[in-house]
């Protein structure tokens, strides 16, 4: 199994050096996550060849702009392209009277339903729990309310080892073996040794997002050991007191969160506008996380197990 | 004297192959005017090295999406780069109640002030009176309120033969020259002929900019010999039904209303993502108004006189 993380904007408030304000794709098995939506994400998804089509979920962190101003325009043309499938928008209240706002007057009835779920301030909930995956929100530290999202693949059964399969096996007896259950006879023996036909499961992957804010100890703890963490980095650590001001992270913090997290893999992105050449930023966070990547529209970064 | 238009997006509702939704700058004196402000505006801008703070007025045609939502954005990009300058926008009401949402959802308060001023649907009246030039509305015949713009130098005073001009001649005297008055002395007699030391004024300069519209007799009257026409034309003749459906044109349909309104240039744009190769669609014009050019974006039509 696989995430596939596909950067679509990197860019903080103020987008500059063409980057994108704030937006992610996100693609595990057939499911297609769209994360913050920043003015030009459906130019940008067009740009990279993602169907704008098969995006069931759109997760909004929180209602400043850059992480959302393009989520009409999206929605407009899923409308046009015929779309007729349910949408499900997970964002704090707000967007809602902001759509049918825009909706109402531009006389459009979209072809499609929009779920809109409603995020609760300061609270971790699971938002969205699926037979192989689940969705938690992390509360973040930002100027508005705001929050990260946590995507975890589910605990797996045990993984058979089909090279020890033999015919004659029966499918309700594998389904038993995967369960971690020994196979017995009618006289309670056993007939098939569970360690002898299974392996261990693969470690279910995660995927921790956590834009915008300032550093807050509750995130390293529910970040623990995540695959990969989008943390970001607005400003350098010579710019500290902006970045307190505005409530964002310098990229050393960035790093920090991670190590303290024990995360395997750290991306940095919404850069402030003053950083045109983005080598300092990541050498900064380097300097504490080495295992750092930029956020860098089109890039992606892609998990296994 | 010069206007200088530079297409910022030409695509139609669902943006496709690169081409971003409909905006114009235009340029005159040292006014900077905005015209209809789709997604990536601001992107627009920046790639074409035109600068968001000079940008004093901002024209918005009516409420569907591909006209307006890169407005909100290109506003707290003005607000981060601290504009304090007071920013007149023109649109049909609707678009005060969503900035008014997106605003409180943000907790923002813009540094600068907007003066917002309301259409009038369906009539035309004279929404901007400076000492140089005007703006009208042209009502417009689309599926919601639509207006487009029509911007006039004004009637220019007679210009003076400098060679003409000896020492002595006073300042006074000049600008009764300028007038078409002749200088007379004490006793009524003509002491400066207004005829031997002034030549006609030029020409008004005039730009009409008609999107989104169905053909509509009452635009060819407003528009009569403007020097530089922007027409929409969605689609091809082929498509005519699709084009009454929604109210929209046709290459053919701009290419009349040009001709009707015995235009100087006309341009088109607002194409539909059916079109990938727009040469069809410019044949389609030219063979009806041989005068007739494609928007694409980042080109530029200087009209002079």
């Amino acid at each position: 199994m696989s995430f596939k993380l596909t950067i679509l904007g990197s860019s903080g408030a103020l987008p500059a050096y063409g980057r994108f304000p704030t937006s992610q794709h996100l693609a595990y098995l057939n499911h297609n996550f769209l994360i913050d939506c920043g003015e030009g994400t459906q130019l940008q998804l067009a740009r990279f060849n993602i169907s704008i089509h098969k995006i069931s979920h759109i997760f909004i962190s929180h209602l400043h702009g850059d992480h959302y101003l393009g989520l009409t325009g999206l929605l407009f043309s899923m409308h046009l392209q015929r779309r007729e499938s349910d949408l499900h928008i997970y964002s704090f209240k707000g967007l809602d009277e902001i759509l049918l706002a825009q909706l109402k007057h531009a006389k459009s009835v979209l072809h499609f339903n929009i779920i809109f779920h409603t995020l609760t301030e300061g609270k971790q909930e699971t938002i969205l729990d699926a037979e192989t995956f689940s969705v938690d929100t992390i509360p973040l530290d930002h100027k508005i309310k705001t929050s990260g999202f946590l995507f975890r693949e589910k605990n797996k059964s045990l993984n058979l080892d089909k090279s020890k399969l033999k015919p004659g096996i029966s499918p309700e007896q594998i389904a038993m073996l995967k369960k971690g259950l020994d196979v017995l006879d009618e006289h309670g023996n056993i007939l098939l040794k569970n360690s002898e036909f299974t392996m261990a499961p693969k470690v279910p992957l995660s995927y921790a997002y956590c834009s915008d804010t300032q550093p807050h100890e509750a995130i390293s703890a529910q970040i623990k050991g995540v695959d990969l963490l989008y943390h970001e980095a607005t400003f350098m650590e010579e710019e500290s007191a902006k970045a307190r001001e505005t409530k964002h992270s310098t990229a050393a913090e960035a790093g920090r969160t991670a190590k303290q997290g024990k995360v395997k893999k750290l991306v940095i992105g919404h850069f402030s506008a003053r950083y045109k050449d983005l080598g300092p930023v990541l050498t900064e966070a380097r300097n504490i996380f080495p295992e750092t990547y930029l956020a860098i529209e089109g890039d992606s970064f892609e998990i296994t197990n």
